[in-house]
């Protein structure tokens, strides 16, 4: 049976790459590095339950699999070129299958990803996804890079995919007719990995993070690896309208901060260095937000305030 | 929770490797793969209740998830350098991801593995491990070069770990005072990857596979690959003699053919070629047995006789 499942993926998601030398198939894919690059791998996994709600259609789930791991690479200013997939099932359902495979190989042919090794197995609903990308030498953003008088920055909007959260657990009905409702739930089941902003972020951007646990918790992921604190300007949150229009200003500024999943890159730029930047990302069609500074001291705070992370903030998978 | 779980492992896992330029902690890890080489990738997960009984040991469990892994790497004959980790557990328990960690670290210093990326979540107890390994161009050992007139070989011996299995169900009760017992239940529960062995076989083996479904099963796929079929010699099969001891000849041998699990190389060789390869072997202390031929048609039979594999062999996660 694992056989034809992953024939089943394979098919849907055939995409020829030069690089590819052996493709999914055998014990391990054969693949040729671009001379004069580095590889970028990074590794998430989904879980039924735990990151998408029960009752997820299975090309939202296939899709988002492959999401989350993309924003990893953009995050890191990556090029991606290859996927693993290792997909544990309950029930050994064709169509199925082939839902989810249709909804990750939208996302993969979108950037041009190859799915070169997978396995199915039996078990409760879980996926896991390795990722590869390209990144030449000393370019790649990590999240140690950030100094003093950087700008922050965050691309698109906050809180969206968390409002789509709220919608689902029913703490607001879920109201199909509503547009905003429609377009939260898409920012949860549907988001967008930034990966042309990353990639235009190289040589541009000091640290770079994605926006997985919340922001509160990622800043302060980059503050910590960076030695630095961050102050946050808090009227200056991109919130999208229909974030503000279902929950209102105060509550939407909360998820914004503390919801997860938004797969946003936020990340710090030199001052000298932010026309530049902004000019590299509109070549990308891509925009950021300004929201803060990098401070001397540590942990994120309102600008003038106090301390803005709490004991908790974000995603905690252990105590949801 | 997550971040501290992963700097459980990471710690328990350390291992300098000059090509990591960037390990486990940030968004990506950022490698260097050495020029002129090919990079070997797979993935495979490991459930609880599937690929290994519940009550398994956490350090076996870590072992194990790595040891599939390699033995993937193995059967393409590459050379392992980096492994990601996603590991889903019910409970956030420290002792019990230390000695996970410990397990796993105990097999990837033995091959000088560096954990590079990872991601804990919670959930039914999986782990899913991807392997990347070097090749050089036009060596990897994939299953479709079997010619007709190879001799066909495999490692070690087989069967032992579907005796284990056995022990465990209750089928025979395991006696942990018995000599025999206590070695079936290792071979289920510390497999260990023909590493260098298969390092070995480049540019002796035509073909390779590790045997992870059952030699029918597996020896199967090599002949789909290849366009051939081929004949064992079921005298010939390596039993070892706990498996002997404990189950009788034909049992052994039934559970030499159709048991999966046991992570022993699978190659075929041209007949000029096996001198040369015993002795590549032997220089890394490996070893092989004859078991059949490579023939013209299709599937795998025994020499003058019937097709040998069913309608279902080895093993089948979707219905166990």
């Amino acid at each position: 049976m694992e056989f034809r499942l992953i024939d089943r993926i394979r098919e849907r998601t055939a995409l020829a790459r030069e690089d590819v030398r052996l493709g999914i198939g055998d014990d391990a894919a054969v693949l040729a590095v671009p001379p004069g690059q580095h590889l970028a791998v990074a590794i998430d996994t989904l879980v039924e339950g735990v990151h998408f709600p029960h009752g997820t259609s299975p090309r939202d789930i296939g899709w988002k699999a492959l999401a989350v791991n993309l924003s990893d690479l953009a995050a890191m200013g990556a090029t991606p070129a290859w996927a693993l997939l290792a997909l544990t099932l309950p029930r050994a359902d064709p169509a199925y299958v082939d839902d989810l495979a249709e909804g990750f190989a939208q996302l993969a042919r979108e950037h041009g990803v190859a799915l070169v090794g997978g396995d199915t197995t039996h078990g409760p609903l879980c996926l896991s996804v390795a990722v590869h990308g390209f990144v030449p030498p000393g370019q790649a953003l990590d999240r140690g890079g950030a100094r003093v008088g950087d700008v922050v920055f965050v691309t698109g909007s906050l809180g969206g995919a968390a409002g789509g959260l709220r919608l689902v657990q029913g703490k607001v009905p879920f109201d199909p007719a509503d547009e905003s409702h429609r377009a939260l739930r898409t920012r949860l089941d549907r988001p967008t990995p930034r990966v042309r902003t990353g990639m235009a972020l190289r040589g541009h951007a000091n640290a770079c993070i994605d926006v997985s646990d919340g922001l509160l918790a990622d800043l302060g992921h980059v503050c910590a690896a960076s030695g630095v604190g961050a102050e946050l300007d808090l009227d200056a949150l991109p919130l999208s309208p229909a974030l503000r229009g279902v929950f209102g200003n105060a509550a939407a500024r909360e998820l914004a901060l503390s919801g997860g999943d938004d797969y946003e890159l936020c990340f710090t730029v030199a001052p000298a260095s932010v026309g530049a930047m902004h000019a590299a990302l509109a070549e990308v069609g891509g925009h950021a937000t300004r929201i803060g500074l990098i401070t001397e001291g540590h942990g994120v705070r309102a600008i003038g305030g106090a301390p803005l992370a709490g004991a908790r903030s974000g995603w905690d998978h252990f105590h949801p």
